[in-house]
């Protein structure tokens, strides 16, 4: 068994990034900026907000975070996204999630110009995931195929099983599979027998946020396996897999913390930098 | 084995949306009208769309075909698109694939007002279809799901094996099939041992193209199969799957021609009349 490195390799990808970054301050470029929108004061979005940030000064991006009150309506946050949409010193927009319950998601996020949806979850991003087409792709999902791509986990006629099906990370990771040739089973809530499909795959990816969930019995050996949950189980951070049983019998595992973890924050600095270029280029 | 028979369903779908035109014709109100851009003269082409005017007429949905030199460039389909799309008495706009190669269809479908696209290929539509809201659903999909539902064939937890992963079918009929609960394993070119996954299924969708591919090797017992393949042979229209071979295995089949064909057309005056009642509601 090897430990994926997600840390390792998100450092690698921020390192990259930052040597970008330094050779445009160097020729006096502006320089990319992400900009975070955060309504209310959940404690846990404003944990990973913070997170984003760090990251961003680590690598050298520019970041603001606009901050509003959680009782403003849905009409104040799209005029918020529209005056980012127009200025030109914003790469990268991100809402972040969740929004209050009065406030329609959805809505918000069509607004965004979509060649600054450094998430990748507005429709036309969507769309362009299904199409083939090139755009932004979700940070997580993105930073799962670095990973793989890392190391050198062929995916051509693979059986790759993905347990979960949200919008943030299991749809959008099987149909990237998919289109890297993958063969791609979705499992999830209503499937009948999960270690059916679990144990036939090459490779089993997990997002469904039940701690230690993919224990012994849904494995077979020398697989790889890719988590992505992340609960906090007395005080401890614990994946959707539970690592101890199920280490010894496959060939690849994404350890939780410092898996996939690290990686979706890599990939939003990522996204942000193509935004930019993008951005500039076009200018 | 028990035929599905798509005839017969697309005919009940017909005279039930016969009799709500007839009533809409009582009551002199406008009705509903299809438009198709029809660039070239391929006879394939011509022969669908004229299948599909002819749908129109026996429902009484209003339809007009525009016909376009195959010399054309994409701006002038665009220029055209762009009228339909403001034209109040066009309900549906239907751009016939393929175009000429010199001209983008992406670039042109990306232009068809989505309230219009009752193709379901505009970008909006493909993201609201992954992202489970309300939208257009392409015609054979809509039509395989229409049928599944008359069959009561019940989807919940089945293992739903889908051979084909394009954009027309295999795609969206697997997230369709997996919003309703199923289990989906997408097999396509890449996969490496096909009849592994599709002996596994409850339900086999096949949509390649290759006439006669499902043989015998390729089902066990008391299967669902749905045959989304239509290739001429020697003047005969075959299926994807082998009939003669599995059918005496499998609980129910759509046959060729009968099955899966009829409901892509009566799918299509589906798609219009709503688009003509949300195109109602809204003035």
């Amino acid at each position: 068994m090897q430990n994926i490195d997600g840390k390792k390799c998100a450092l690698e990808l921020e390192q990259s990034l930052a040597e970008k970054i330094s050779l445009l301050k160097e020729s006096q470029a502006r320089l990319p900026m992400l900009t975070v929108i955060l309504v209310g004061e959940d404690p846990a979005s404003m944990s990973y907000v913070g997170g984003k940030e760090k990251a961003c000064t680590r690598v050298g991006i520019l970041s603001k975070v606009i901050r509003m009150d959680a009782s403003v309506n849905e009409a104040d946050v799209i005029a918020q996204v529209a005056s980012l949409n127009e200025d030109p010193l914003v790469d990268g927009i991100l809402v972040q999630l969740p929004l209050p319950k009065h406030i329609n998601s959805t809505h918000v996020i069509a607004t965004i110009d979509p060649a600054k949806d450094v998430d990748g979850l507005h429709p036309v991003n969507v769309a362009r995931l299904y199409d083939k087409q090139p755009g932004f792709v979700p940070c997580t999902p993105k930073g799962i195929m670095t990973l793989l791509k890392k190391y050198d986990v062929s995916l051509v006629g693979k059986k790759v099983v993905v347990v979960g099906r949200s919008a943030l990370v299991g749809r959008p990771v099987a149909q990237l599979l998919l289109n890297q040739n993958a063969t791609v089973t979705v499992c999830h809530s209503k499937t009948v027998d999960i270690p059916h499909h679990t144990k036939d795959a090459d490779i089993i990816v997990v997002a469904i946020g039940k701690a230690k969930f993919l224990s012994a019995e849904y494995v077979s050996s020398n697989q790889v396996i890719i988590d992505v949950g992340i609960t906090r189980v007395d005080g401890k951070l614990v994946g959707d897999v539970d690592y101890e049983a199920v280490k010894d019998s496959c060939a690849l595992i994404t350890p939780v913390p410092g898996g996939v973890g690290p990686m979706t924050i890599s990939s939003l600095l990522e996204n942000t930098m193509e935004a930019y270029l993008n951005h500039t280029q076009e200018n």
